[in-house]
């Protein structure tokens, strides 16, 4: 399997390290031998006909001084060029016209490549123009890592729940935010001094507000809507409030009836919303910190939920990961 | 996809059910036909070459005078007359020899029919001989109903985790302990009177010795150890020890600490074990009534935790659909 790997912050150096590290795993397990042709960052390329050493290009600290580095070369300049099967993209997110993922995701869909993206953007702007282009196409594009990247909900119902119809879906989608609130909660502090303790531990940005205004949860909601209920949402259609009004009053006053406030995303009879709400503590949805989790209503079996980490470039990588194997199964078993 | 149901208590007649009220569903999304050839009951068997109807022998309440009955008619005496491709079987669970489970699945992988099922005892006295035999017949043997029903533990880690290692896991895999154990937390009551409570709610048997002494919960564990981890264990390999000695003044003592005590089952370092232990209340383990758990320590996504039901007709019967579909996947795309 010949690899372009678009896209090199924290999930794309997740995505190298990982596969480096799998390599034998992945050959004696799955018989998947694979090669990184191309490389694209902000800055430029590395390219290689050959494949890359990953290892190599990961502790490469100046990359102009790289033999295979190609300054400025940008992924758009060079895809017709490129022998690959495969198109992994985790270039930023930008949720007001999803570039230039949806670029880089639809013109590899029409160079006939598979795609794997943990990239929110394009999912959210172009969710179901990307699906059908992909089937026109026979691409597969599959995108379990853009969601509670440790949490594999999409494969989760593909593979697991199949026969289950799913009636609705409630979760927690944004670590920062509910580091905040679990802040609040257990060391009783204010929101803008819990937000400072999150932004001193890395966790929230030097601009919170895609977090704390309930961005990021919604655009994970638009994606779950959309790939688990067949929905055709965007982020217009949901109702979002974000955690930035909840007091340390309101926190206290909920914990006195053995409620917690949580930032909850939820999918219910249509419709699509993110807000705080009063959660029982003993309920499944009461994860802490900056923990992710998602609850799903079945027919079959029921209530069933599942807790991980939302983010981390490692953790996002095995999504990453688990969409390439199962694009491998796929084509290897159907060719 | 010609199929023989061995078993009929709750979980063999919410496979029914199921089977019953997907038939479309199963047709449009998978093209996935199937017809059910014979269902084998402990007093005797419904036999049709031309397929049962599924919803006429659920309403049946006269056995002997449905025109498919015979009388006394054994799957064993059945098996070599029977034109099906798969097996599902659901008799009840003896893990002294794993009888009669034990001989359906061998005499149904030697005919050469893939086999899935939900029987603890056969896969707790022969884990490694059944698998074996199936490779070797190339029969596809599927278990995913037989630990915490509602649970898909095996397809997350077989289909959604495929390039993790998983370190060690840690779960609660029986309802009726976990719900005695909670009723004695939030209630603050005996032992006994929260066994009695469950026993009243059909929550526990007459005789909750295999619930109540960790048995039931050993058993799953050692499934878990043999189908995840390639261990090769048997239920005398678990240090196991039941929650009847836990008192209320234990758990209270716990609670003011800001601990549960939960019956915990573990697989970690090689040893496998089943006792009660303390737990922080903000634990993702710390799941109350006859909710089950399993938390997976891996390499990749980190902690991954899932809850839901553990038992229940239905419930185990989506796990069973899982297994059916899985094989049909892969029997058709390889054919």
């Amino acid at each position: 399997m010949n690899i372009a790997l678009v896209g090199f912050g924290s999930v794309g150096k997740g995505v190298a390290q990982v596969f480096s590290k799998k390599q034998d795993h992945l050959r004696q397990k799955y018989d998947l031998s694979f090669s990184f042709k191309g490389i694209f960052t902000s800055k430029g390329a590395f390219l290689d006909p050959n494949g890359l050493d990953l290892q190599n290009i990961l502790n490469t600290k100046d990359l102009t001084a790289h033999p295979s580095w190609k300054k400025d070369l940008s992924f758009m300049e060079s895809i017709d060029d490129l022998d690959v099967d495969l198109v992994i993209e985790v270039t930023p997110t930008n949720i007001e016209d999803g570039e230039p993922g949806k670029s880089h995701i639809i013109s590899s869909i029409k160079k006939g490549c598979d795609v794997v993206t943990a990239n929110k953007g394009p999912l959210v702007v172009a969710f179901n123009e990307l699906t059908q282009l992909a089937q026109q196409n026979d691409s597969i594009l599959r995108y379990e890592g853009s969601v509670a990247g440790g949490i594999p909900v999409f494969n989760l119902v593909r593979k697991s729940l199949q026969g289950n119809t799913i009636h609705s879906l409630k979760g927690i989608l944004n670590g920062t935010s509910n580091f905040i609130l679990t802040q609040m909660t257990y060391e009783r502090t204010s929101f803008k001094s819990a937000l400072k303790t999150a932004q001193e531990l890395g966790y929230a940005e030097a601009d919170p507000t895609y977090d704390v205004e309930g961005i990021d949860a919604a655009s994970k909601t638009v994606i779950l809507a959309n790939g688990l209920f067949g929905m055709n949402k965007g982020i217009d259609d949901v109702y979002i409030q974000g955690i930035t009004k909840v007091t340390p009053e309101a926190i206290e006053l909920a914990g006195n009836d053995n409620f917690l406030i949580k930032h909850i995303a939820s999918i219910e009879d249509g419709q699509i919303e993110v807000a705080p709400r009063l959660i029982p503590v003993t309920s499944t949805l009461a994860v802490n910190g900056t923990l992710n989790v998602i609850s799903l209503q079945t027919d079959l079996a029921k209530e069933i939920t599942i807790i991980g980490r939302g983010a981390g470039g490692e953790e996002t990588a095995s999504a990453i990961l688990s969409d390439v194997i199962n694009i491998h199964c796929a084509r290897t078993t159907l060719s």
